[in-house]
């Protein structure tokens, strides 16, 4: 399926970003577009999932194997100028957390099972 | 800021949700909407955030204190049913993931500090 990430062997970590996008568009969709590929060449990056709804409220998990590749990512001097910009022109507010996945299951309704495992 | 979590004290849980919409409407906004209700009303809940795209992906960001929260949240028989009712009508997709939220920080325009910590 189109826009899931992939379901890698647990324990690994989420970094969500959820995020309000002010009305300034220049430049922000390629920015995001680089930086989602250029995550994608990062060592433990694992998959991301992102969507923004219609009053510009957004959400982003990007998946890593460690806290230290989500660090080591974060220290990428092209993703830091991006952020830089995010907060001068793109964002008016986010938040951030840092997650250690612990369970996950998927369901698709092309198999139809299971879909609920008790957690 | 509408449509953000509040930023408890760390540790806490995350289930990150992301789901594929069909084209079916009949009663998934209600349901939708009351199960939002119904979770706020839950011992150990923290917050939720939760966006979708024009293409029908979203994703929905729960937060609870303790898996025990969570797990309690997800024996309640309205969200079964409800759960039920979206593999069979509302979702051709979904991931679920059970994270334990280790760090997090906010930022906003308004004051515009401090915006990325070293995480």
């Amino acid at each position: 399926m189109s826009g899931f990430a992939p379901r890698p062997q647990t324990p690994y970590y989420a970094v969500i970003f959820t995020s309000q996008r002010t009305a300034l568009q220049a430049g922000y969709g390629e920015t995001a577009d680089r930086m989602v590929a250029l995550a994608a060449e990062q060592p433990g990056y694992l998959g991301v999932e992102s969507t923004r709804g219609e009053d510009g409220l957004g959400i982003t998990v990007s998946y890593w194997r460690s806290l230290e590749d989500i660090k080591a990512w974060r220290a990428v001097a092209e993703h830091r100028a991006a952020r830089d910009q995010g907060r001068a022109d793109w964002y008016s507010h986010y938040e951030l957390r840092i997650a250690k996945v612990e369970r996950a299951y998927g369901w698709d309704a092309v198999d139809d099972a299971p879909g609920d495992p008790g957690l």
